[in-house]
């Protein structure tokens, strides 16, 4: 078997990687008798010459398999997941879970915490008082079983190469890596192990992706490799130059949740959560999966699955409808009468983070009540003076900054982008 | 100033990185907040994207001065010092130094460990029984001034950042980078900081660059980034498809310098020796140096300096003329008659580091006493069953192994090669 320091040279040297080489590598990291600084090489390496589809596929397997892949009952099938590669306002998967397991499909979730902009789903759920993310594997297929949905944070038995490699790549500048990024995202959701996988990637100011091509690109990467791994998989690319819906800060974003789920949400995150559930019931082999969708939305049925695991996993929705308001929350108001388009979405996350909604470092503790709320959709004519939406934040000053980087973001008088720009199946 | 990361990007990118870059690197590096694994992320995309000779310079400059750059005084010059790039039976730094003193130019000489085939110049210097190795800079530059030579192994307090970075390379799969490979050679050199830096590249079997075209190209590049430094440079390509001289071991290649500096040696090493005197020689302004050389090897002046210079660190000749020889002490003979073109420098050198004279790990101790004496120079008509040389071993079983390793390696029949193949200026 190759010895790590021959699987260096070949990378460095494009010569190909054979799936034991990469087994070798990522079992080695799981170990540690690969080193930090020789996975850095590696990413380096991978990153300037590539990885072709039959290596990345390796890659993320032997991924996977440095730790412990979820093994599911037959008689629960389907299970499915969506993985959003992230943006300001995304609040889908909250919906999204509950949403298809009242449709019938389980949805056996789990999430990382933010570290950008804005929180990610685990800080969404912790506003919820008493909602528990650390569930053990065993806990988290049991609920899974009995209630359709489970939602947890990322455990180091699963993927641990992952978690090393991952570790490395911000410091070493090789985070825009389509391959890496794709093995870094499915060898998780593959140890998950569901049968279907819906990919959310978003394009634009407030995405990891900022153009249509590399979004594509990931995309069909991602859908490509989910296939060769045995999954049914398929991919929507939707835009993120303005905030989906009409919140962004994790308790604002859960409020947002409950209203969908009440079915009295923004007609842009109710719409995004319903076609990429639709997707899921596609590959489960339910040709109306909009339409089961509406009526559950209707129904309340959705709804009843979300409070069935909070419960589950001893959050208080009560509680959480009593949370005060932030400290302060101020208004902003139109400065001109036209179309508005709305905030950019980057100057909204930007000024959520600083108001301390998201995190700079990953020791960050996040505050659950600021953020951006929007009282006018993106995309509506708006008179001069006319309430456009309200910081909520922590004081005056705070409050102040976040209102200026808002403000200075607005967009007027151009047609908005569609919210949903592609499928790829 | 750049991040290190925005540094990683560039080189990544195949982008420019200035001298303000590679110093923040280097520094970086020697202070510890570069960590490691960027450090090799670092040498990665330079060994696969290259540094160009203005990168090169820059770097090798930033390792210098990432610690203490020793000054001499006016008065001294000319100072010299020569590099090799090492193969087997490589003894030419303890002839060198005195002989080149010994006409009037100093030699402050910082050599390393052999981490390979043999020994290096520092383990045969300490088969002199008592012979320190350790001196500190003051002690460095005092002798330098008064015996017009010394010789002293590597030092923290000089060129640090090289000896992580060199640390990292072997593990990282990026040894053979001629950028790299260039600035690591010669920031140690630049930090000693001589007027003239003579290099012995050499190429074949025995060497590190195996091939003409490496071997030209690392000569070209070193003498162009030492000149670009502000030194006078030049280097000769010489072969090791051969062992230099007639010895390979520690003990026995200070006995055959002992034999040269007293002209009593093989032609082979007291020509390459003299050749890179008259290298340094032709620098300084002294146009009949090889003239000089073969005077000071005949009156015994080079001797003398040499005994001067063993003195000053506190080793003692005579004792090493009276040590024992190798336990065992086998012959080897020829097996037909023919025209002996001798053993491979690859093979012998295995077959020393084999019986204990050089390493397989840096913290391996290596046996004086060991290695292989020839009594025919390679290039000579032989009768079967005449005496080509004898293995010196610690045990019998060793010895047996050895000669076997050297006696398959045998070549007849074919010219010898030149071993001095090319200046370059």
């Amino acid at each position: 078997m190759a010895v790590i320091t021959d699987i260096l040279r070949a990378k460095r040297d494009s010569k190909p990687l054979s799936r034991e080489d990469l087994y070798r590598f990522a079992s080695g990291i799981a170990d540690g008798t690969v080193t930090d600084y020789q996975a850095s090489a590696f990413l380096m390496a991978a990153y300037i010459n590539g990885l072709d589809s039959d290596e990345t596929l390796a890659l993320t397997m032997a991924m996977r398999d440095s730790g412990t892949v979820v093994q599911w009952d037959k008689s629960l099938s389907p299970l499915a997941d969506k993985h959003s590669t992230g943006g300001v306002g995304d609040k889908m998967s909250l919906i999204l879970a509950p949403l298809a397991a009242s449709i019938g499909i389980r949805v056996p979730m789990i999430s990382g915490r933010g570290l950008g902009h804005t929180g990610g789903t685990l800080d969404k759920l912790e506003s919820i008082p008493g909602f528990n993310v650390n569930l053990t594997l065993e806990q988290f297929k049991e609920q899974t079983a009995d209630v359709g949905v489970c939602m947890i944070g990322q455990t180091d038995r699963l993927a641990p190469a992952d978690r090393i490699l991952y570790s490395l790549r911000d410091a070493t500048s090789t985070v825009t890596s389509i391959p890496l990024i794709c093995a870094s995202i499915l060898s998780k959701k593959l140890a998950e192990n569901p049968d279907i996988i819906v990919f959310d990637v978003k394009c634009g100011t407030g995405a990891f992706m900022n153009t249509r091509e590399d979004a594509g690109e990931l995309a069909r990467t991602l859908v490509r490799i989910s296939k060769m791994s045995g999954k049914k998989a398929s991919a929507l690319i939707t835009s993120m130059n303005h905030p989906t819906g009409l919140t962004a800060g994790n308790a604002l974003e859960v409020q947002e949740s409950l209203n969908i789920l009440r079915n009295k949400g923004p007609a842009d995150s109710t719409d995004l959560t319903v076609a990429l559930v639709a997707e899921m019931a596609a590959h489960a082999g339910i040709d109306n999966g909009e339409e089961l969708c509406r009526e559950s939305l209707l129904s309340g049925r959705a709804m009843d699955v979300f409070v069935e695991m909070v419960e589950a996993q001893g959050g208080d929705i009560a509680a959480f409808e009593a949370l005060p308001l932030a400290p302060v929350v101020m208004d902003v108001r139109a400065s001109r009468t036209g179309y508005w388009r709305g905030p950019d979405a980057l100057a909204v996350g930007n000024a959520v983070r600083k108001l301390g909604g998201g995190r700079y470092r990953v020791e960050d503790r996040v505050d659950p009540l600021v953020g951006w709320e929007q009282e006018v959709p993106c995309g509506f004519p708006v008179e001069n003076g006319q309430l456009l939406g309200r910081v909520h934040a922590a004081h005056r000053d705070a409050a102040k900054e976040a209102i200026n980087t808002i403000s200075c973001s607005f967009r007027w008088d151009a047609p908005s982008d569609a919210l949903i720009l592609e499928e790829i199946r």
